[in-house]
């Protein structure tokens, strides 16, 4: 199995963002923590509570002092910014990055994503020693107040599932669209043609085709609807049913 | 500008998800959130303190009875359900949810994602209104104890949040990869070659290329790694001081 790349979060502030980015990489297969200089004591009993079922991530998680340490052993290291930090890197979307580091991996290489503290980010002499920077998208905040300009951002734990979930996104085989399979076969011409002149037949004598003149184009548009819904069998001879029923209804209304 | 998809919230049970899922949507331009049924009382101060930044979202919050009135107006509903549910119903990725969201949004159809309640999900009943499903792809998750299968799955707050970013990238065009626009121009070629040969003349000097015979392939791999680096005029001068830097403490230190 391609390994999963090292999650390091640098001078995390809050046990509880490191309990929720544990979360988050359990439910996309990541497995590795890493924290730089935390800000807090560890272990945490906020970490604890909201890693609800990532709690064998947060027993494995590694502490170091500081960056040189805890980027240690890793041949690729990417590191995430929020938009428009000016540095001569390239910026990488957090689909493209995905792509590298499941290539980069499956060469054998030890991979990282480097996330900065809450508040700060990650600082220039951080961002030196990693390969490439990735920028999550998110939409053009509107112009606020310099101290509402954290709220549109991405936190901690959101960023860390995002990351985690466009890692297993590229390597995932899922059809764009799939249906239960079912041995139910689409009804046959003959069958669809049976449940047509039932209908039409019983339509006519409802008085349901006025003008007739209209009536050839009216049949054309109802049998493209019923064709439309991609009948099985047992569904054509179900409406057949429904038919029979609402026509002894009509006759018992007159009864 | 094409509509974004409402998020429609049946039976929220905590007003912290519902905050979260607000705060989620802000940060990927959604804007209407609907709540059907709530668990808690509306308006909730937990709802407030976890959206921050998306208060305008939760102000303009509407609340409904029952699916039929929290699903009225919309042309096109796709539900958010957990792997495995057996339902014939289309089932499809966020990324192709989303595609299919914003081209009947460009089509002038007005669009939702519902998503349920945080223990039970939708109701079999809810999810006869919808038009296909929708299931996050998440990690195969190991055998567990039936009370902690909650744990790999994704919180309402997640879901909202992944949905709103695959939204968010069906439209986005930035590029996979981007390096900070520079008027800085590669290095021409008698540039190079400049350095090269100031390079290889002071390696020469120092020795450098031993054993003799294996000068021309050292020379080879030496270029080879120095173009790869795509050089601008500017780093090959830097590059250049270097050197002179280097051979100058030489003579320092055998002075």
């Amino acid at each position: 199995m391609t390994a999963p790349p090292a999650i390091i979060l640098s001078q995390p502030q809050m046990g509880e963002n490191v309990g929720a980015a544990a979360r988050a990489m359990k439910n996309f297969g990541l497995s590795e923590l890493r924290l730089i200089a935390p800000k807090f004591e560890w272990p945490s009993d906020r970490a604890q509570m909201l890693a609800s079922g990532a709690g064998d991530i947060l027993a494995a998680t590694t502490l170091y002092p500081d960056a040189a340490a805890g980027l240690a052993g890793f041949n690729l290291i990417l590191a995430t910014t929020a938009r428009g930090r000016d540095v001569l890197r390239d910026i990488l979307t957090p689909e493209e990055a995905a792509r590298r580091l499941r290539a980069a991996a499956a060469a054998g290489q030890k991979t990282a994503i480097l996330f900065g503290g809450e508040r700060a980010g990650l600082d220039n002499d951080e961002i030196s020693l990693c390969d490439a920077l990735i920028t999550i998208p998110t939409a053009p905040l509107p112009q606020v107040k310099a101290t509402e300009l954290k709220a549109g951002s991405l936190n901690l734990g959101q960023a860390v599932l995002l990351l985690g979930y466009e890692w297993l996104k590229s390597a995932d085989t899922t059809p764009p669209s799939r249906t239960r399979p079912t041995p139910a076969m689409p009804a046959t011409r003959e069958e669809l043609i049976g449940l047509f002149e039932h209908l039409e037949k019983e339509l006519d004598a409802g008085g349901f085709f006025f003008p007739a003149i209209k009536r050839e184009a009216m049949v054309r548009n109802l049998r493209a609807m019923i064709l439309r819904s991609g009948l099985t069998d047992q569904q054509a001879r179900t409406i057949r049913g429904m038919i029979v029923a609402l026509v002894r209804n009509k006759y018992r209304g007159k009864a």
